[in-house]
């Protein structure tokens, strides 16, 4: 566990849980120590954190389901729901143990399954359980990343198979390799992610990847020659509101992430959002500059590519550093988007391949570049530090890269050589939401059904 | 009070909030406590937890809005924001000196109306204000949950009396017997309810139940013969946004209820997400192998039957436990909207009954089985603790029922027989925002009236 | 800095810093403190309440996006968005220096750009960075204000540039008078504003009355012989989920502005809910007496007018005290929208004006009247204190009104001359989201576009 307290904090935590019930009840005859412990803090603080990321979700949810067509949106939200509800079940039972357990040769964790090994009875283990939330959470983040990739043609019970597989097993063992005491964090200068641009977005990112490859672009989204057409998504107040629970939601993701309640977290609370504010406004700029206006989903997706993208360095670079990180990711996502979309002729509805795989992967690298000594104690290239961290980040962001694209293209290939990934086309012409559920998400409403 | 801090305590408080204008203003020349008490840890923790509790109105905004029909929108908003504001004020004044004032015979308190006896000018008194803030919310969430099952339907004048009874009168009196000192926590072994299954949900619940029958189904619900008919929700990204706001204020709800910073409130934050989590799946799986699709609204109300569910035992019941009460409170709640629809004939447009009328009542009895000594330090049934636990839940779960239902029938009943509960047969028709509030809550849309 | 701490704080939090890498990863080794530092709690209640704040500008973009029409949504939307982005920059750059920089004259301050003298690798440094992201994000509730009075007519790039010059330079400076230092804050009884009913609520209200006078009602708003004319907004249970929001977020708002964990945010956070319930109810009368039924968005306003006129003096008024501001203001608010419209014939679209600008007034005048000694330390009027507050508030509020209503003016007047600030009429009809941005915020929906 990450804190042994001493001899005294433990006693006076001892004392106040065995008084617990009675302060609630009888009250007044309890004795109790005067100060907060380091430990009773650190927990409120990763508690809380773990709090505002588990709300995350719900952006995802109201961003996917914002950018998709109505006929599509309640099978978005079950999506959604789902791959959080199977992902904690999966990482209590199995994938914790694999980023987290006992180091089997720099590649996975193996001990540890289903918390057995956390004590309840002592403050330590106390502990464990809320890292195990805080720890939860992201990983319920990098599989939710996926469905928006795969949205209006993914049938629903390939989703959930896949939520489960990459919870217990794709996420945990890269996890693992920066996070959990694997080889990418051994080395002499050891992978810099401090809240997952990598280990948790650019993973999401990439499954998404081999996810859209696979199961094709929607009908209509290509034209037989090849040409790319916009299909609308259909309610921009939820994208937008999507962003800023999302936006909320990252200032548990990355101050968060120091599982302590240091003096720093204020420090990361700053870089993460100046590098989404910058990014926001070279979104709005570039799309103004190539489209003639200023795109509305464009630009709330600059939002989340300069939170990506910060998120590895937000504890190491300085808040001009991480205004220039947002200021590239905002111009960068613009660009991949329209990659992915003309040249790669991939589908992705909602961009997440962008958002998450490419600005995480950027981010990740930046670190090598702007890590400034002053903010997090490692320097850079451009300060000075040579080309160690630089090169640690290429290797990390690779490797990663092979695992999950590589894993995900498998676990896609499988599904659809077994339970099938994709809906029939009378099914996607219909919607999902009257196929897949037999219900409607906007009843009473006039809409259009569209392709 | 709760607490009863020492004399060093007390001076450094009093210290701190002497200094606090200078502070603001000047700065530079205070002196100050080097550690912060265990006290403030306290308040800045059970206000967090209140201000998420509180966020949780939104939720169940969302939740009864999108399940109902476009043209009461506005109506039920109003309900939900009303509850709250009439509710905060009404229990202001009365309510929390009936339910933690000075006992009397066991049955309700009756002391410190208005908040009387706080002194703001001590730490102790000042933690009255931030236990007091924690215990309105809660009650506020007793009374929400009755808006759903009489939506549609009922007028708000009627709606608008009741929640000041509710918050004043019915949920204070039940609510001394837990958690106030009165007789349900006098016995050998005192009833738990960590949360408030029983004495939020339930309550909540077992009102409604007496309302839903009062009021009557909404036109067209059943068919002259008794044939219950699916009257559709307007909006389903409504309804899940609002699920995961619950879920998100469920991180302060039960983890809040300890009321203090100590090492369990992560703990208590496993048990109530993976209870939800189990739920979601079994009740998606239930949906599935009954009607051979699984259903998006049921689902979301299978994550709040196992959230419910968990809240008595979420500080007394292992991981495993909690998972196991959620998969059983997930199957139970698609069963009993079957029975309560279908067999009771009540029409209850969101399945609040349900959820936390019966699935409040079934996690309470749980308790009785699962409580873990290691966790919370009782033995249930199963852990070999003997039928004593068990008893006192029975007896809490059934005494609460006979005095919610009960009281909420009278009132509804008075009700009834002076300003009228139901609005005319025209109105209905009509939607309740036109002829309750004069308004629309879709202005420009293209909405289809129907029944 | 606010706080200078002892040399065994400093040393504590260096070793906790420095140690902070070698925890995440290695684990066992490091020796620790045993109690949380006062300085660390103090950051921790800051950041969270500061990310609440934050999250108030999803409500403000709700609120604003539900009472206008469809075909404004997405406009609405990215000026909400861009606010913030373009806000939080300008405010590193060089809005914070202005209002906490060095004093200059009483007039401004003038030190301290783009944080230049913040240190990151001290705990005093550490906490400028927390410090300066909690004025940030109330910066930025300021200038989003603005948005909702002149939404539906006025040009993007227009908003954009007022953005900018509001963060950098209007608000610093009236803040800087009251909060940085300044002349209001030096007067024999400084002028008490605890969170910032002038110093944000009305310096956004009277820009957006500058605003909105300058741009002009919609068209349509007023027949040609001047009656005046509702237009409705698109989506109530948008305006409902924005006002949860900001209520949510004004526990973070109102309590949070002691910047330090002490043992009265939870008393600000009664004050400041039962001011908003009492609000809610009395501007719900008042439309029932006036109209006949209650008004949904009305009612809706009348919680945030509640919640505006009670930040000034939240941590300086009793409970009672409160509730009186708040049914105070609840009337005030539809008074005051009432006369805007039909008197004044200015077209505020979501009652911006009355909302921020003159219940955030109201509620600073009335501290001079309600200031209760045993809550704040200050006597108001009406428990013997005099006139010297009152006459303090008074001048304060008078000066804020010139400034902002001043200032105001003169950047639209500038912004008209040059960029223009109102769309085409043509573009009006058909709406800024097609027009600006290309774009529709309800694809696939039938909607009636009209006017």
């Amino acid at each position: 566990m990450l804190h042994r307290p001493k001899t005294r904090d433990v006693a006076l935590m001892a004392l106040a849980i065995l008084t617990l019930p009675a302060l609630a009840l009888a009250q007044d005859e309890a004795p109790k120590p005067e100060f907060l412990s380091i430990l009773n803090g650190n927990t409120l603080w990763t508690l809380i954190a773990a709090i505002l990321v588990m709300f995350m979700q719900a952006g995802f949810a109201m961003v996917e389901t914002g950018l998709t067509r109505a006929k599509n949106a309640g099978n978005i939200l079950m999506k959604n729901m789902f791959d959080f509800s199977a992902g904690s079940i999966a990482f209590f039972l199995v994938g914790y143990a694999l980023m987290f357990g006992a180091d089997v040769g720099g590649f996975v964790g193996f001990s540890n399954f289903g918390l057995s090994e956390a004590t309840p009875t002592t403050p330590d283990g106390l502990w464990a359980y809320t890292y195990w939330f805080f720890q939860c959470v992201f990983a319920a983040t990098a599989v939710t990343i996926v469905s928006g990739a795969i949205a209006e043609r993914t049938k629903f019970v390939a989703y959930l198979i896949l939520s489960f597989v990459v919870t217990a097993l794709i996420y945990p063992v890269s996890g693992h390799w920066i996070w959990g005491g694997g080889w990418l964090s051994k080395l002499e200068a050891p992978m810099i992610d401090f809240a997952g641009s990598t280990v948790v977005h650019s993973v999401g990112g990439w499954i998404a990847l081999a996810g859209a490859m696979l199961v094709g672009p929607r009908l209509g989204k290509y034209t037989p020659d090849g040409v790319s057409k916009a299909i609308l998504g259909h309610n921009l107040p939820l994208v937008a509101l999507g962003v800023f629970i999302l936006w909320f939601g990252w200032f548990g993701f990355n101050p968060g992430s120091t599982t302590t309640a240091t003096g720093n977290i204020g420090l990361i609370a700053v870089t993460t959002n100046l590098a989404g504010c910058a990014a926001a406004l070279t979104a709005m700029l570039t799309t103004w500059m190539r489209y003639g206006k200023p795109d509305v989903s464009m630009s709330l997706n600059g939002v989340l590519a300069g939170l990506v993208a910060i998120t590895a360095g937000c504890a190491n670079v300085s808040p001009m550093g991480a205004i220039i990180i947002g200021l590239c990711a905002g111009i960068l996502v613009v660009m991949s988007v329209e990659f992915v979309d003309k040249v790669l002729k991939i589908d992705d509805p909602v961009g997440a391949i962008s958002v998450h795989g490419v600005c995480g992967a950027f981010g990740t690298l930046m670190v090598g570049f702007l890590a400034h000594p002053d903010f997090g104690g490692v320097a850079g290239l451009l300060y000075g530090g040579g080309l160690t961290q630089l090169i640690t980040q290429v290797l990390g962001v690779g490797s990663v890269f092979i695992w999950a694209f590589g894993t995900g293209y498998v676990v896609f290939a499988l599904l659809k050589a077994t339970v099938g990934i994709r809906v029939s086309e009378e099914e996607e012409l219909k919607g999902l939401d009257i196929t897949e559920h037999g219900s409607e998400a906007y009843s009473g409403f006039q809409i259009f059904i569209t392709e």
